[in-house]
């Protein structure tokens, strides 16, 4: 059994969206699973490498604005914009708090929180509505919602995005294939002939 | 007669370096020019947008030292690995100095610079190496070494990054399709397919 993918994902990022989808077709042309691992741009990015968030740099800002919707019409996925930025703290600790006890389901409630917010346009920046569309996956609500209030599952994020950081992540998507790191959407076809090749 | 596509480049940039013969392949497929225009990451990233050097930025700088090699492998393209930024300064009045008279001289001479620094190592940070490039061109050498000690030359080049900032260019490369901007060696594929159907 091949190794896993791992796809290093923050549920803000519009291109980790693209790239959650991306990385599939490119994983089951190849017989690999996709294991999802938290990182959170706020942290990897602005505090460890330092930078400013993207959307109020000069200059790229407005790029990314038309880049965004441009990459999703080449890659044939729908996508919608907001105005304001998900604040993804809610939905990180969900995923935390369901990978320890489960990993595929918490893969398929990060997909249904990625649909939800970046195709549906229902913003997950709540409790309540990451609660809700939790709720559509059979998890219990209540217990969620109870659950990312806690220390235990605060730090747990904590530690999962403090091990992206000594992975070497400091953006998204980054796709891990057997030890070896490519970052953004657009480094899809390399990890297909990397997975194709077994490396170059 | 279409109009051409504008590249934007700055010699201490390998990926510029690997835009710049992969701009002109998919430029050909499609019947295109390839018009060389400067920027300066020096004032275009670090000062408009307030970035660090990419090379001093953590994460960052040991991903970019991987993936520059296995771009180019990828790309099928030779690459060499400097300890040394290239001071671009020298290189770039150069070329401002003889595109205000043969764009077409000037290119072929931006060509021979990334060449010579990276596929064949010579490093081409100071007049001497780039001067000695250019008379390899049928440029006056010593002309060369005049023109980029005078306020005229150095503004000129001036003047072009103003007019790159202008155009919203913070990175290198960016290719300019009929007004619509792409940023990196990874859109070459998006490049490719906007010629080819005139935008999506």
């Amino acid at each position: 059994m091949p190794a896993a993918i791992h796809f290093y994902f923050d549920f803000l990022s519009p291109y980790g969206y693209l790239g959650s989808i991306g990385i599939e077709t490119v994983a089951a042309r190849h017989g690999r699973a996709v294991e999802w691992r938290p990182m959170l741009l706020g942290i990897n990015a602005l505090k460890v490498m330092g930078i400013r968030p993207l959307n109020e740099t000069p200059l790229k800002a407005p790029y990314l604005k038309r880049d965004v919707p441009r990459t999703a019409r080449y890659m044939g996925i729908p996508i919608v914009t907001h105005d304001t930025m998900l604040a993804p703290l809610p939905a990180a600790r969900a995923f935390a708090w369901l990978a320890d006890d489960d990993a595929g389901l918490a893969k398929r409630f990060g997909q249904a929180i990625y649909r939800a917010h970046w195709a549906e346009g229902r913003n997950m920046s709540t409790p309540d509505a990451v609660a809700g569309e939790a709720a559509t996956l059979g998890i219990d609500a209540d217990a969620l919602l109870a659950a990312i209030e806690t220390d235990g599952v605060k730090n747990r994020l904590k530690e999962r995005v403090q091990d992206s950081i000594e992975a070497g992540v400091f953006g998204t998507p980054t796709f891990v294939v057997d030890g070896e790191m490519f970052w953004g959407t657009d480094r899809l076809d390399m990890v297909d002939r990397w997975l194709e090749t077994g490396g170059f």
